[in-house]
Order: C-alpha cells, then sequence, then structure tokens
C-alpha cells in the first residue's frame, strides 16, 4: 500500500494495528546516494576493523536522504498454515512544514538518481508528496516552541524577552514603540468599552511588536480578552483580540492546544512509524541492512554518535531485535546451499529444493506484489522479498526436527543465533558488525602493510610476493595495500627482505596498528 | 519547447540556428537549491564588498545543481515591427554516461526542492531524461581517453602499461598471465590459419588482462587482424578478434572513431548550447542573473576562480556582453517608475502606460507561453518574461528621441550603459556588480562596526543609538552589526562614547576593513 503525506493520517491507525499483530516485520530503504562514488572501493578496504567502516559510513553516507521507506508486517495464521502480510511502501521528504522549520540539505549522487530512475521510481511522488519527518531533538525543541507560545499568551511573560538595557521587569516597552503599544491599548479599551463590538484586528505588525502586544496585554488584561495572531489573504501576520468570558477563553484555549498538537503530530510524521516499530520490540528483518539501520536512526532520531560503542547501544534501543537475512544466507547451513546472496538472487534460490517458496498471502483490502514480474527496488517490494526469505529459511531448520516442522516461528530458539549481527560488506575476515556484544577480532598475523609509488598495479605486487605462493591483496589508497599471505611463518621473512627496498616498503599488520594509534589525536 | 535527452540531438541544429539569428537572447535557471536557508540573511550582508559577496554565493550555492535552463532567442522582424521569439525549456542532469564517467554529487535544498514541487516541477523529467554535460576539463580528459584507446589499438603502446618492476619494453607479460596470453596468441594463430574462419571470441576477462591482449596483438599482428572489445549480453565484457585485410581495418578503425566523435558529443551534451550562446557573442539578458551566471561557468566550463577578479574575466570569455532586467528596472530613468523589481511584477508594470507591451510573436512551430495564465517558475517562461521585460524598457527609450521611436534594437547605444552590469541583491551602497571594470567603492564613513551580547535584539541598538536620530541596521551575525548613522560627523561621538563601555563595542568602519585584513592569512 503506497503511503504518502495525501493518506498517511488516515492511514497510521491501519500502519499501527499492522505492527502490533505482526509475528515480525521486514524493512528496506532507498536513498538519494549510497557512498563515495559508484566504486565503493575508494570507501571500503577488506581489512577495515569494524570501528573503521562504522565511520566511514558514517562519514560518506548520512548526507544522503532515505526517501522510500518499505515495511512489510508478517502475521502468522495456525488455522491455514500461511502468513498473511500488509506491505507498506513510504514516500518520504522533509517538507518544511512552517518557517521555523529545519530547511534540510541533502545530498544526490548523480548515479544512484540514475539507478532509480532507470527502475521507474516516482521521484515526483517524494518530493511532492512526500511524509514530513522529525527527529526527537526537533520533536522536543518544536514541541518547546509550542509551550513557549501558550505560556506566554497565558500571561506568564517568558525571560527571554526581557531588554538586557531594561530594568523595569518584562514589561518594559522600548522607547520607539511606547506610542505603538499605547495606541493598541486604547484600541482594547475602545473594545472592552463598546457594547455590541466583539473583536477587532489590529495592522499588520512585526514579530518583535506582537511580543510586545502579547506581554502588555496578557498583563493589563490577564481576563476579559483573547490575544491571537491570525493570517491575513495576503500572508501577512496580525493580531486579533477578541472580548470573551471565562468560560469562551478556556474553550478557544483548549481549541488551540488541540490544533497544536495535531501540527507537531503532522510535523513528526514519519517517525512515528519508527516510533510504533521500535515499542513494538518485535523482530525486524532487513537485507544487508547496516545501512537502513544507520540512516533511519540518523534521519528519525538523532544524529549518530562518534563511537561505534555507542551507536550499538542506540541501535538497541531504536531495534531491540533485528535479522539480516544476507548474513543468514552466508552462514551455515545456508552458505553452501545458496551462491548469490544477493537480494534477488536469493529470493529464487529459497523457491527450489532444499528449501520450499512460503505460504503469504496479502491481508484483505492489501495490494499484493506479484514476484514473478519483478519490481526491484521499490522500498515496500523488497521488504516484501525479504520477509519472503526469511520465512524460507528459517522453515529450513524445521526439516532438521523430529519430526520435521513446516513452520519455525520468528519467536524460535533456532534462529536467536542470527540476532543483531548486520551483514558487513567487503569486509575479508569479519562477516558482521555484532549490535549486542563485541565485534569478532580475527587473527591477522599473515597480513603485511605495503606502501609504493602510484604507478604500481596489482601485477607488481602479485610480481613483489611471487615466491610467497598465493596472496590477496586489498587496496588502501593508490600507494598502499594490505597482502594477505598465505602462511604466517613467511610474514617475517617478507618484511625482513623489503629492508633495503627502496621504492617500497613492508610491514605487518601490528606494526600498522600501532603507528596508526599513534598518528591519531587524542 | 522542450528539450530533454530524447529529442537533443535531433534540436540541436534548430537550436544552433535560432542562436545565430538572434538579436539577443535571454536565459533562466531552475536550481536544486538557492542559499544557505530559507532566509538568505545569514549568509548575506548589506555591507558586503563585492569579494565578499562573490566568495560567499560561491562557498553557499555552487554545490546546488542547475537542472532545468531557459533559452529565448529574440529576432526582430522590421517588415513586420515585431519580434519572433523560439523558447527551450532545456532539462539537465549529470547522468553517467561510462563506467568512467564522473558520479556527480549535488545538494538539494527542502525549501526549494518543495517550492518547486508546488509550482507543478517535473522531478521524473530531470531525473529520467535531462541533458548530460561536461565542463571543459572533464571534456579534454574524456577526449585524451579516447585518444589513448585509439593509439594503444593501432599499436602505439602507450608507456602508462610499462611494469615498473619490467626492465624489457612495453610488451613484458606478467608471469601469472603468461599462460592466458600464450593461450590467446594461439587462438589467433588458430584463426590465421583457419579458411573461412573469419573470427574468434574470446571468454570474458579482466580489464587489466584485455589490456595485455591489445599490446600483445598489437605488437605480434601489426596488420592482419582487428582487435575489439564488445559487451556480451550478460554485461561482460570480451574480447573479439577478426581477420581483415588492410582495407577492411581501415575503415574500421574510421568507423569506431566517428563513433567514438559521436559518444563524446553526446556526453558534451547541453555543454554545447552553452559553447554556441558564448560564442555567438550575442547580448544576453537575465533577471537578477548573477548566481545563473555563476552556475552556469561553473557547470559548464569550470569550478569558480576564488578571486573576483578572476570571475570577471572567465566571464567576459563566456558572455562578452550581459544585461540584468533587475539592475535595469532599478536604474534610472525606471527606479521611478516602477516600485517592485520582481520579475512577475515588473512584467506586469511594463505592460501599462508609460511603457507598451512589447509586439513579440512565437516562431512557427514553436509553443507560445500566454503571459495572463502564468507559468512562472519554468525556466523557458522565465527566459520569455525577461525578454519582454527587456523590450519594454529598451523601446522606452526610444520615447526621448526626435522624432520618437518604436523600436529600440539590443545593438542601441542608449543601452550600452547597462551592459556587463549585474544586480547585486541586499547590498545597499552598491548596486551592481562590474563584470567588465572595477566596481564602486562608495564612501562607509558613517558606518559603525558594534560588537554586543548575543541577547541584544534590534530594539536595544536602536536604543543605544537613540541620540543619533535615524539609523540602519545590518545585521552580520547574532553578536555583531553594522550601523549606518545618518551623519558623518556622529560618527566619532559614537565611538567616543562607548569607550568604556563594558558590554559593547563600537568601531569605524575604517578600523574594522583594517583588523579584518589583518586576520586574513596570507
Ligand atoms: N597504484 C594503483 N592503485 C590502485 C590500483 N588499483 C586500485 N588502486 C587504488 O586502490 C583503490 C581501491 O581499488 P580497488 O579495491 O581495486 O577498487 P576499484 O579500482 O574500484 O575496482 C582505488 O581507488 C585506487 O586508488 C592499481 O592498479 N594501482
Ligand atoms: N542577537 C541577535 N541577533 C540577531 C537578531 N536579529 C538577527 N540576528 C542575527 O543576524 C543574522 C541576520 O539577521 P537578519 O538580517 O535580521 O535576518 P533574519 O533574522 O533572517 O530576518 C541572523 O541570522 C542572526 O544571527 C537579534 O535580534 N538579536
Amino acid at each position: 500500500m503506497e503511503i504518502t503525506r495525501k493518506n498517511f493520517k488516515e492511514r497510521l491507525n491501519a500502519i499501527y494495528s499492522a505492527i502490533e499483530e505482526a509475528d515480525f516485520l521486514a524493512i528496506d530503504g532507498e536513498f538519494s546516494g549510497i557512498s563515495d562514488g559508484p566504486s565503493v572501493s575508494a570507501l571500503t578496504n577488506g581489512l577495515d576493523t569494524p570501528e573503521e567502516r562504522y565511520r566511514k559510513l558514517k562519514k560518506h553516507s548520512m548526507d544522503f536522504l532515505l526517501f522510500q521507506f518499505g515495511l512489510c508486517t508478517f502475521k502468522y495464521d495456525h488455522s491455514e498454515s500461511k502468513y498473511v502480510m500488509k506491505a507498506f511502501n513510504f514516500y518520504i521528504f522533509p517538507k518544511p512544514f512552517n518557517r521555523n522549520s529545519p530547511d534540510i540539505k541533502f545530498v544526490c549522487q548523480s548515479s544512484s538518481i540514475d539507478f532509480l530512475a532507470n527502475q521507474g521510481f516516482d521521484f515526483n511522488k517524494v518530493f511532492c508528496n512526500g511524509i514530513p519527518y522529525l527527529n526527537q531533538e526537533e520533536e522536543s525543541q518544536l514541541r518547546e516552541q509550542y509551550e513557549e507560545k501558550r505560556s506566554q499568551s497565558n500571561g506568564a511573560g517568558t525571560p527571554s524577552f526581557i531588554s538586557p538595557n531594561s530594568s523595569k521587569g518584562p514589561f518594559n516597552v522600548p522607547e520607539e514603540h511606547k506610542d505603538f503599544i499605547n495606541k493598541v491599548v486604547e484600541e482594547v479599551e475602545g473594545l472592552l468599552n463598546t457594547a455590541g463590538k466583539t473583536s477587532v484586528e489590529l495592522p499588520p505588525c512585526t514579530g518583535y511588536q506582537r511580543k510586545l502586544i502579547y506581554q502588555t496585554l496578557n498583563w493589563k488584561y490577564p481576563k476579559g480578552v483573547h490575544v491571537e495572531t491570525i493570517e491575513t489573504e495576503k500572508k501577512e501576520r496580525c493580531i486579533l483580540i477578541s472580548k470573551v468570558d471565562e468560560e469562551e477563553r478556556k474553550r478557544r484555549e483548549q481549541y488551540k492546544q488541540e490544533k497544536e498538537q495535531e501540527e507537531l503530530n503532522d510535523a513528526v510524521g514519519f517517525s512515528r512509524v519508527i516510533h510504533a516499530i521500535s515499542k513494538s520490540g518485535k523482530l525486524v528483518v532487513g537485507h544487508n541492512m547496516l545501512l537502513d539501520v544507520m540512516h533511519t536512526i540518523h534521519q528519525f532520531y538523532c544524529p549518530l554518535p562518534e563511537a561505534l560503542n555507542e551507536f550499538k547501544e542506540v541501535t538497541m534501543c531504536v531495534f531491540p531485535r533485528l535479522l539480516d537475512t544476507k548474513l543468514m544466507a552466508s552462514t551455515q547451513p545456508f552458505k553452501e546451499l545458496i551462491n548469490n546472496t544477493s537480494l534477488a538472487e536469493l529470493e529464487k534460490q529459497l523457491k527450489e529444493t532444499p528449501f520450499k517458496p512460503p505460504k503469504v498471502e496479502s491481508a484483505d483490502g492489501f495490494p499484493s506484489y506479484n514476484t514473478a514480474s519483478e519490481q526491484l527496488h521499490e522500498a515496500g517490494y523488497d521488504a516484501y522479498i525479504t520477509g519472503l526469505c526469511f520465512i524460507s529459511m528459517a522453515n529450513y531448520f524445521g526439516t532438521f526436527l523430529t519430526p520435521p516442522k513446516q513452520h519455525i516461528s520468528a519467536r524460535s530458539k533456532l534462529i536467536e543465533p542470527f540476532f543483531n549481527k548486520l551483514f558487513l560488506m567487503r569486509v575479508i575476515d569479519i562477516p558482521y558488525l555484532n549490535i549486542s556484544g563485541p565485534d569478532l577480532q580475527p587473527k591477522r598475523d599473515h597480513v603485511l602493510y605495503v606502501t609504493f609509488p602510484k604507478e604500481w598495479k596489482t601485477s607488481d605486487l602479485y610480481q613483489l610476493f611471487s615466491a610467497f605462493g598465493n596472496i590477496q591483496v586489498s587496496w588502501i589508497d593508490d600507494t598502499s595495500a594490505f597482502v594477505c599471505l598465505s602462511q604466517t611463518d613467511q610474514v617475517q621473512i617478507a618484511v625482513n627482505t623489503s629492508r633495503y627496498a627502496e621504492s617500497y616498503r613492508i610491514q605487518t599488520y601490528a606494526e600498522y596498528v600501532e603507528n596508526k594509534q599513534e598518528e591519531k589525536p587524542d
């Protein structure tokens, strides 16, 4: 189901209950860009540590916009032995909701935009009808703005309007505005003393003058008049003063408060869906989902923390239970059975023996996706496919039980080993980022750090190490690379032979790490 | 006429001749963002020097994308005493044209995107069918790439493939590829020795291996075989070797060269239109056109230079004759007659006495715009309106002549005073940037530079200077501002009275400039 700014509010309860009733959720995001270039390789290195990789992704990817979010909820129907799914495809855009809202700048990468354009992605829908959102900081700022305005109009007089040069308390009107304010007070007196006259509209004035009016009138007339700012047809802001009895005044205040609450909710917008996912505590499944998780937190919760450990903590608060189908498919017992873990290929392979295509139907009133005519790279569809992959792999564990079981639930102990481990792309020896604990620390004592002139090619490295058998090269930049030897005991020999070389230099990985830590400013 | 990637090539000659025959051109651009925020004021200051303003615009605006370009050509038809116009509305997008093309990143500003979305701007058309472009640097790089490839396949053997560790000349094949290359040579021998066999396709291999194949075969078989890279259905790159006689080989080479030239032209894309405008030397009219000019040069010629003077030089090369209708409308004799110089308002006022709506018609085959049903903020329409404004204002000069003239041409001496002066927004005392000479240097000896605590408001400044009559405040940031006094002889008095103040500080403008120059790192 397509969700834009136009139907978001009316669908929100349906979204909430889909999340509530689900056994698990699948998500996917589409972004305005992915990385530093079409070859991610300039950005990533096969021997990045988890910290390095996190910092690189944070630095190079968070300026892009997550502008489509797919959510697919799956609920198991025991009586019919099938999953019932509800797919939502959200269009998201940080529309400035009022004059004070942040004017977000985001980066687009032409390769990503071109890729999505070729998939038939509808940019007009995103930019014209995307649902707005706020992160938690922005939400509380806005809430404070509303509260400040409210306390002000309740006559509390906030200290921020005290002029630094004034000493006579908050209602000291600066000299140049005294005439103006006196005229306003005369108008109000006129209003109060004229039976039959119920309100008066002042001519447009500046924001500062409006503040002075609020302060003065709330102080002089705590009861009996209601002051509000209205916008004229010409979009100018005016003050309207009405004569009201106490009951009417309260009724108006309350109405205003309700409208403000609604405006606030509208501004928080799509973030409310993420809050609901988060509060549900449900298992959230994604495919190669590290960037999706990072973007979701960055855009809808808070700017990403500097340190990987803090990121893990935040993530566990927002998504207490995650599962990455790419990691699952790359792990025993699936590793041997699946030779291509890209989402589209994985979905195809998981329909064939020894796997079974899962029984999944769309809920009533929800359009169904057809996996035969692919709609890949619509986020809602990708989330759906990801859910299918998860179900097939989970059910595969059932074949090992005695008696075999057709259905393995999202709460089964059998899938717990895959929780909170997010696939790490292109790291040679660390398959995943462990969100709920320390990361793997593979031995790297067969790794060399080599620096050389920038004219060198991979073939030069092969030639240099030709005496050492099979090697694996991971480029760092154009004058350095990691070289993995197949035998650890050759590391020292390699380092020794390079001692007198002029054009290149070889160090052990341990030396490299040590030097790097020394370089780092504390 | 709407021009996208789909009809660009077939319309290009029509565009060229429209430019060639025109009396003057009008242009306008639409961008993915404008400035540092919805209030440009954080970015600009009413007392910026031209250098400061240029550097601020360069720093804060050039990451945005110019994605729609309007060009309207106007040709005067003397026999019918009317202008004939041709309007082109170009959609522009830096589509990566091949694997090696730059992957441009550009910034979008949500307020600008939202503004355009509300105007019905078609983002899908930009992102799916935008015309690509290259700046001059990128164009020559691409040309070199092609030339390198060509010289390579002609058997010249470029030094960049010489392995630094090898000493036996360019065709030394690294050890680990020797078997591979020997097999290729066997294949070719087989091909040459088998009558009736005309070509052989090698299995897919790496780019490096393809280079080795080219080098080896060009060296071993300078005649008799033709080597080319083809892409298989699976998008893998293979080498195809064909047996050819010398004539056929040359024919193929030439065909390839022509195709490469066409590819190059396609990649240069929209920049060719700018080159044509530039070469034509025609008068180019725009409305408030400084940012349009900066973006056009930045995107289609070269990154903007650091110094304003260099920018002026580049601009005079690209656009030898510019005219800004906003500057014209703000200058004598129009200043008194026009009270709102925004484009839409200006166009309306220039239809009324003492002005005359110009007689302008669309050329045959070109759709006409209707100024009654406004289509503002389509670049083609805005360019058209700008042209109308220019014609009305130019013709107004004709009323002063004896006998009065209905038509004043774009080449008339009467409009020369407006050439190459670009409107400077929100600078109090410098109306324009003078592209073809030194800028105005207004006296600023009535200006004070005031610093103060960040709690201060404009009203505090009014209060502080209340003894000095009328003042004008230009905020710099939240702890400093320029204050213009109405009388120069009060400057010293103000500075003196502040000598013992603790919370604020007053300096003359001259002192401010001096301190600023000292701060600057050289
Ligand atoms: N000097 C040199 N640098 C290279 C070579 N290949 C890659 N690099 C550098 O290493 C980085 C990563 O390369 P790689 O992992 O092979 O990715 P790819 O070049 O995008 O396929 C590149 O951005 C280059 O800076 C090479 O043959 N010679
Ligand atoms: N301390 C203080 N700073 C201000 C005030 N008004 C503006 N500024 C600062 O000056 C900058 C430019 O302000 P201004 O030209 O009035 O633009 P505007 O605030 O966007 O309308 C703002 O971004 C603020 O940092 C004020 O009343 N007090």
